[in-house]
């Protein structure tokens, strides 16, 4: 490598590799029952896992017992048991896809890891890093969308805070603008139909161009008939992008208002506190100036 | 279950099970060097993985082409050839942590799959969906601060826009409160040491306290002077949890000042462009009205 000096960026090592991991149908162990594998469950059962759950019953957090009592057996398996460990011949750890240990017992769940680790079973054990193929992070669903935010065990508190502000940040409808997109690229695809090649690659250049055009919340408010409008006079005119202001959304001092009044209604609705907050600051001090300079003028009249 | 009802949230199924995997020392097979393969590569390095990576130099993409070119052989074994299959008894995939690959052979990748799956090695193919253990979202990283975007395979744009959205909203100094929260935690356990029981317990729920009282960016201007009269007048105070506002560093009007202020110089350098729109039009319009009652007394006093 001659021809350039470091033309990408640095590799700074530290990070842990972020994954969406695939569990629909898979059997995971989870051996506890308390506080933290209650949260634990409610992730694998999303994630559509089929669960077996040990832990004697006394012992089970009120959400751990709720879920086991209301789901089918297919979903969880409940042992009413202390686990003994991965000599147990029922529960041997390598029939699972995974192994996730929340028990107060030190030695117990490091025998579990090594057990997994020989049988090549991904596990985590709560509070003891070392014995974990993987971490969790703070987490938010909100339909398709899964946003992970990870400290690298720098605490789950500050994980948790940046989590709720990136919630609070989100468009109310970043669901519909997710739906929007996934929609058009269907429409797009009965259109232009065909897998690979350059027609692939012209549908995939055109719906990027289309994202890159229109901000989230404008996506989330795209009609049929808009979609319809881009396909029509977009797409089928040499593949042209067609921005929010091409059709008729929203155009000069117009599309400036609309975004300032719809990031007030959002301020008052409980959004971003700060716009509010300049809106009247600037208020009060364009308002200042003139008035100022009016008394000054009314006194200097006086005199 | 009679002595409640649906207490907890629902499980709605489909989500990923989202993780932060570890692969610091890890072996990675990385299949391929194109451009997919340049962004998987990256990120395995990040994460302090060993990768081998097997692709002809000259159908390498140029990021692939450099990171081989500047890394280490402990970083990065590179062999210069095509992957012939999981037969190739000098990269056997049951020799590897995970294996990644990214190449446009269909049926090569089916069998490295397979081969993967007997082996039990968590195996990513990229573009085929059903032979994929785990999916790759959109990802930032700031320092400490990691976050992943997944849209549940909905268009890697629309992830990659949201994340974008994320990055943006995200406050300057998030990693310094990162870093103040951190140096907090250990200031706190050298004063009050010891592992475990009702002093953890109330060492934790101190700590969650002060994250609950302080945002993001009062955090990150945490000076050690601050930190200090924290644990001197709070926590040295039957744990009582200190606001900003209580260590004097805004009160009333002036930190309702200081967070304009804030918000003006951020935006100026580059942040939310709707703080500074809100700003500027509550400016005109507080300017307009008394500017346009003096124009019709002018006028008035005309006639």
């Amino acid at each position: 490598m001659s021809d350039s000096e470091a033309p990408y960026p640095t590799i700074i090592k530290g990070a842990s590799f972020l994954l969406a991991w695939r569990l629909e149908g898979k059997k995971v162990l989870l051996i506890g029952g308390g506080l933290v594998a209650s949260g634990r469950l409610y992730y694998l059962l999303e994630a559509g896992a089929h669960v077996t759950v040990i832990s004697p019953r006394k012992r089970l957090h009120p959400e751990t017992a709720y879920r086991i009592d209301v789901s089918n057996t297919e979903d969880i398996i409940y042992e009413d048991r202390d686990y003994v460990g991965p000599e147990d011949d029922k529960l041997n750890v390598a029939d699972y896809d995974m192994v996730l240990t929340a028990i107060d017992e030190v030695g117990l769940s490091r025998r579990v890891c090594i057990a997994c680790r020989e049988a090549r079973v991904p596990v985590n054990v709560a509070d003891v890093p070392p014995e974990c193929d993987f971490y969790f992070g703070s987490q938010l669903r909100r339909g398709p969308l899964q946003i992970m935010v990870s400290t690298s065990g720098r605490g789950p508190k500050i994980a948790s805070l940046i989590r709720k502000q990136i919630e609070a940040s989100l468009p109310e409808d970043v669901e519909e603008a997710i739906d929007s997109v996934g929609k058009l690229r269907g429409e797009l695809r009965q259109r232009a139909p065909g897998t690979g090649g350059s027609l692939g690659q012209k549908r995939m250049n055109w719906m990027i161009g289309i994202c890159d055009a229109w901000r989230l919340d404008e996506l989330g408010g795209m009609t049929p008939e808009v979609r319809k409008q881009l396909l029509d006079e977009g797409w089928n005119n040499n593949g042209k992008i067609l921005s929010p202001r091409d059709v008729g959304l929203k155009s000069g001092v117009a599309g400036w208002w609309m975004d300032i009044r719809t990031k007030v209604v959002d301020t008052l609705a409980g959004g971003d506190p700060q716009v509010l907050r300049a809106g009247i600051a600037g208020f009060i001090v364009g308002g200042a100036i003139p008035g100022a300079i009016y008394i000054g003028m009314l006194y200097q009249k006086r005199k």
